[in-house]
């Protein structure tokens, strides 16, 4: 990641969107194998840990670049607003990722593995949005907004069903404890991508 | 509901708070009603679920209004703020009632009865209050959003006392988790109602 | 606490950003008091709540001069969220001590202990911060938020360790649902002493 500190040009603004855009691609996937292999979960949760940082650093570089420039390609407090909540999904990632080691969890339930699927997909997703922000390909990310909002639905189906589920099954209230805190970010993180969709959508109205 | 999406009026906006703040109302009647009688939650939560979308769909008519409307009759990020905050109480009525209906929970408590009548009053007094936006009734507003506070401090009295007597007599640790979990989405919920009220009043100070 | 409230001048924001540091600072040294004796959890939650009573007053009597004020010495959305954020920083002792007492704790642990110092050691340092902020001593402030940032690292390693610990050690559900919480908001509290290290750092950017 090399950043032009001194004269940040327009570009600058979008290729750091496309790099928080590939952090949550990177660490969504990364979240998925843990909830396939949880045996793996110390190693995997330290990976996701490395791209969480990154993530932090990137946005602390936008939050610089926009106190420092006068005119921004885009309205500031919607910069602002994208950039938090991108970091605010990478940290979300690596909540579930470092609760899934720290607790200990031995076997997975499958609907964690769903929603971190379907929570990579809208990574995903993201990730094309915020890469077309900056050729104005405005009716591409509206289609991927919708694509965003249809994925938090399907997420909040797998959610319900997960939490249904787990009363239903699990007798041990401490397993209840750490997988109700499993799933619960795990849809938070979902949420969040729809609050990014949402950003992302003003701004094209914006500019549409 | 009739959208005029050509051509916003500006009473437009007013109706539309109307709209959101009966969808309020209408729907922590139904919340109370569930409270009250547990054994009818899957087909209660159903009918806030409705309410729930038809929020969702109006909230979303506003932003589109919003973005295309070039003068607005209040400053644009205090509509913004207030349908997001009226949305979020939506949200969180649908919560409470979906929780109610997943966990499968039996018996009421009476604090959960308490903590939803006292919600209901606040939606009321918020569908007043956006209601009186109109007609700038502000000396009106500025006693509803005081009725509002009120009602949080009431709402927080109960719940702290919920918690209390949860963990005193509630020895089975599943019914403690599942009511808990209700507990804080109800006074999540007025905790909303409140931020709603905020933004009410430092709308009122603008135009007083 | 003397509120000139017909003349706000431009030095009142900053001496109620001052009183609201005091008001961190105060409640913080009591809440280590609290986690380090559980017995007086009582008396000392009556104490901290008293002083959020008061904050709630000083929030409220800036947001009231906010409205009314024509110029603002700092950016005006800055110094509504700057005082939204320590606010909640508040309500966050606050609940972590009403919990304390709620939930009846009997014996301390260590974890708390070290995490309610950690968020006294933010409240201070947050504290010479906003009395930084009247005689525009940026390069002091940019310090502390350095100091903030690293308080909330370390608080950060502790609550991951003291949730592995509480699951590992603890067989009691229900002390695991009690402990859970008080970290939880114990970290949340520190998270929020962030967000208000990047208010100040946002303010300082844009005035160096």
């Amino acid at each position: 990641m090399v950043l032009r500190k001194i004269f940040p040009k327009e570009t600058d603004f979008f290729s750091m969107f496309a790099s928080a855009g590939e952090n949550l691609k990177d660490s969504a996937a990364l979240l998925v194998e843990l909830m396939e292999h949880l045996d793996k979960s110390e190693y995997l949760a330290k990976q996701i840990h490395e791209i969480e940082q990154n993530g932090d650093m990137l946005t602390h570089e936008i939050f610089r670049m926009l106190n420092k420039t006068f005119i921004t390609p885009i309205d500031r407090e919607d910069i602002h607003a994208l950039v938090c909540r991108l970091d605010d999904v990478l940290d979300l990632i690596w909540t579930c990722a470092d609760r899934s080691y720290l607790f200990k969890l031995k076997s997975s339930r499958p609907e964690a593995v769903e929603l971190s699927k379907t929570l990579q997909t809208s990574a995903e997703v993201i990730m094309k949005a915020v890469s077309a922000l900056k050729d104005k390909k405005y009716s591409y990310i509206q289609e991927f907004c919708i694509e965003i909002n249809r994925l938090e639905n399907k997420a909040d189906t797998i959610f319900r069903n997960a939490l249904a589920k787990l009363f239903e099954e699990e007798k041990d209230p401490i397993e209840i404890i750490k997988w109700k805190n499993i799933f619960e970010h795990l849809e938070d993180a979902t949420d969040t991508c729809e609050d990014v969709a949402n950003i992302l959508e003003s701004i094209v109205l914006k500019h549409a």
